[in-house]
């Protein structure tokens, strides 16, 4: 069993799906694995290191294609829509390829890869389940998106974070508000508290409350109506339009007593809830910085474009899509720790074992033989 | 007695001399406070607060030093030595300047604010004594500046500060290393222990330690004769070339085990000591962060340029020389809350009094009456 780890090529990313450290629990399952030169070094993991823990190295993405019985990557086509592309030519019928592949948002991409008889597993598909946890690539890279969405409002804000008491007087610490109380945004309230920021933060499923105070932040709750707010993955789902204009209204309202807004609210495969009009996004004091983690995908604030610093009365508004990518050296050891125990979950006995009972594999397996066979896209692509 | 205000223009300086909130209390001491217009708009202030806390708007530069008893500078002509050179012919005899100047710096400038009849008040100069505490610029500067070199840390370096426990494994805290434990070394221990790194610090005074081992750091020492290290202004002091050449051993061997350096040790007036060679820094990983806030004057770390980025080897050293104006509201409110404690402590009965038998006005009296004044800057330019 070959397995192939390639150099990524989407602009700006640096990560690499496997590190080093991973190599010798994947040969101990009986893979031979096969690095790209150079694959590792944007993430500060250099060709030698692999090799130090026995993986061998293969000169280019065309050899890994070649050789790899499972080819190992950050961003599949899916994910890479256009330097992505040329990967359809090299992929072989029946090869494994493993990463993200932005299942739900890049339908068309996934039937191309079924159409070249490709064997794709998405990761974003992974189960929210006990088990699968450790696979799990969107709440580890969310981690690190969290964490650096805090940093970088840290970077732009003209205040510091911290309560100070000095000789020179008092300086208040800088309030920080944060919506969507997933694992980047639990990450983001958990660095501005580290930072000294007296945090604020809002989720639309009343469960979150708890977790909100457990660290140490105040939770703002909407007096409407949200039950069944959490579909039964365990993500927000999508309520109506009367619920999103109040929510709009009272966010705004938020806003406006904070120095730095951080929103997280994506719904995987949809638009994102615009939560923060450009009207609300105003009320926001000069200075303010405000960080959008749902840009990729319209949008949690509306003056928010994807990558771009918009500047607006004197507040910053961003929006990265990303920022694990910016931290690539953590992130990328969180990656493949997931996508190794993903892996191993289909070895068995020094052989993979694809497993479709097994509810991992099965639901995270989205084309085979030639055809979408993830029940979900066939949904959505209208198949029977 | 009319104090004005100017609108900084040193290229990229952001800060502004005075914020509304101090306003009050000048009033209150018979001060008419004029501010230039759009002085605190970067730093977040803006025309209408100044005007709401009873100062009056002047249009331009020309008008302040036209109309003002007192200037207020950030930066003078010393510390803005080619824009503020104009200031020269604005300046009438016998007006006061109040700012920082770089005296120990830039003596030729001084020289010729003493030709100007300039009655300048250096703002570096001041004692360092209980009572002078609450003016002390270069503390309240240095403690942005400590603060925001570990923000700038993390946004370069490819992990992240804190240690994590993950289902997607165990991320090792960031090592970070912290030289010089003044106030700009204090605050970025202070800092980077709150994000979770794991702190060393190092400084030339023994005393540092108990300071440095208080806010959760280690302290190292380098086991050499370093008596009489302090000066008695409670500054490092220059040593011999033999201390240094073991320090900067010392220092290599310390960098190689640390994900970020942070250096701070500058001396009044001198060139920084050279604590990291290029052989030295090279030592760290690729990935690793090295930021010298001595870069101005020469630099701790010999492969710093002033406000260049340098890729060593995958190593990234910085060297920011006004990292206190990239956090301008915060920096302006301590800057502001000094000078007006200073003017006010030579205001008597609503009128200005200088008396030179207070060593605070006379420690920052730099030139009167066309003369340099200060003794130490006398003794500099070999005047009797």
């Amino acid at each position: 069993m070959n397995v192939a780890v390639v150099r990524e090529n989407f602009p700006g990313e640096l990560r690499v799906a496997l590190v080093p450290a991973s190599v010798p629990a994947l040969v101990k399952a009986g893979a031979t694995v096969l690095v790209e030169k150079g694959a590792g070094t944007s993430a500060g993991f250099l060709d030698q290191q692999y090799v130090d823990k026995g993986a061998q190295l293969i000169e280019n993405r065309a050899e890994a294609f070649d050789q790899g019985d499972v080819v190992f990557q950050v961003r599949t086509y899916g994910e890479n829509p256009d330097a992505g592309q040329a990967d359809l030519d090299l992929i072989k019928p029946g090869q494994i390829v493993i990463g993200m592949s932005d299942p739900l948002g890049n339908l068309p991409a996934i039937q191309e890869l079924a159409n070249k008889q490709a064997k794709l597993f998405a990761l974003e598909l992974i189960p929210r389940i006990t088990r699968a946890q450790s696979m799990d690539v969107l709440s580890s890279q969310a981690t690190i998106a969290g964490y650096r969405s805090v940093l970088l409002a840290a970077i732009h804000l003209p205040k510091m974070y911290p309560m100070l008491m000095t000789a020179a007087g008092t300086l208040s610490p800088a309030k920080v508000f944060v919506i969507g109380a997933g694992v980047a945004g639990l990450q983001a309230i958990a660095t501005a508290k580290r930072l000294g920021a007296v945090v604020t933060a809002y989720d639309v499923r009343p469960d979150a409350k708890e977790q909100i105070e457990s660290l140490g932040a105040k939770s703002v709750q909407l007096d409407l109506q949200s039950e069944g707010s959490q579909d039964k993955g365990g993500y927000a789902k999508d309520l109506g339009d009367e619920f999103y204009k109040k929510q709009q209204e009272f966010m705004g309202e938020i806003c406006s007593a904070n120095d730095v807004v951080i929103t997280t609210a994506a719904i995987p495969g949809r638009k994102s809830p615009l939560l923060i009009t450009t009207e609300g996004i105003k009320r926001m004091a000069p200075g303010s910085v405000a960080i959008d983690l749902a840009a990729q995908r319209g949008g949690n604030i509306e003056a928010s474009e994807p990558d771009q610093t918009i500047h607006l009365e004197g507040i910053t508004i961003l929006g990265p899509t990303n920022l694990a990518s910016e931290i690539p050296n953590h992130a990328s050891q969180m990656f493949s720790h997931n996508i190794t125990k993903f892996l191993l979950n289909m070895v068995k006995e020094n052989a993979l074992n694809l497993n479709l009972s097994d509810e991992i594999v099965a639901g995270t397996l989205a084309t085979s033989d030639g055809e979408v066979v993830h029940p979900r896209l066939r949904e959505m692509l209208d198949l029977p």
